[in-house]
């Protein structure tokens, strides 16, 4: 595989912190790894389902190149992008891993992860090492649970800004920040 | 119930277009009616799984007093906040129905749905009327699947902001729309 290795290492961030980053919602790339080669796809449905250990319920259509390797291999990574990936990350949901090797051709590096097969992807704030947990909901909605095994995030992307899919190409950005005295977790 | 009837009528909204409502992953109140008596939950942990039709998986604690009422019952409505309502979001998500009439507490007013039990919220700018569709996850991670049979929108609430939460009464509030070719629905 066209592995990429980052001279500044990703930091580890405790799993208790994970649902801090998918829980607002963003568009978010899921690699693959199967018969030897990695694929990417973009993905914006997905949801936290518990905190500790960090379980997501996600959609990954059986129409998707990555519906059979995730299926099969039982791995993924699910990584963040921040706006300034926007271009790629729409170049990547327009093309499909049965054509092209699209880590080369979008531009993206892939790092070695920890726990599974697929990469980790070197331009993303976080990456989120994930295993399939539960696969009852597979074969009537596509839906997969996903256990994080491991997580990283970039310390030089601080505060990151991702994006949240509208539906036809329309995304909105993180804005302002508001703070509520809140009690919930 | 203390219910409220709008002069300004909200409009039908194609139940195709639900999904780009929740998949940018807004902050939604949750209404249920179960004893007579109607509730009101804050909930951010949902995600689309289906287009047409519109099928949401979305996760409700057992610890949540809404649970017993949306698994008894089976409907509720999943009603969408601008960030002006953010304050009184935040007050249904640190109260709990067992205590108090949040409807009465926070000033929100229920509108009577077309096809369920459980409220429409006035103030809010998209109402969605569910039915539970599928149960198989809500022993193992108290996750609903819901079918929408219904969608309204206010037609006086044109291109809302939402608010994603963060974690910990952080949130971050729609910023500026970025529109690419996106091949993707």
């Amino acid at each position: 595989m066209n592995q990429h290795f980052r001279q500044e290492p990703m930091k580890k961030l405790p799993l208790s912190k994970v649902y801090q980053l998918l829980e607002p919602g963003p568009v978010v790339l899921l690699t693959t790894a199967h018969k030897g080669r990695a694929n990417v796809m973009t993905m914006s449905w997905h949801t936290m389902v518990e905190f500790v250990p960090p379980l997501i319920a996600c959609v990954v259509s059986s129409a998707d190149y990555s519906f059979a390797a995730l299926k099969t291999t039982r791995q993924c990574v699910i990584a963040i992008p921040a706006v300034k990936l926007a271009p790629k990350v729409v170049q990547v949901g327009n093309s499909s891993g049965r054509d092209i090797d699209k880590f080369k051709a979008f531009g993206l590096a892939q790092v070695p992860a920890e726990r599974v097969k697929p990469p980790l992807i070197a331009e993303c704030f976080a990456n989120l090492e994930c295993m399939v947990a539960d696969t009852r909901l597979v074969n009537k909605y596509s839906l997969f649970i996903l256990e994080v095994v491991q997580a990283w995030i970039d310390p030089k992307q601080k505060q990151s800004k991702t994006i949240h899919h509208q539906g036809l190409g329309t995304f909105v950005v993180d804005g302002r920040i508001i703070r509520l005295k809140s009690k919930m977790k």
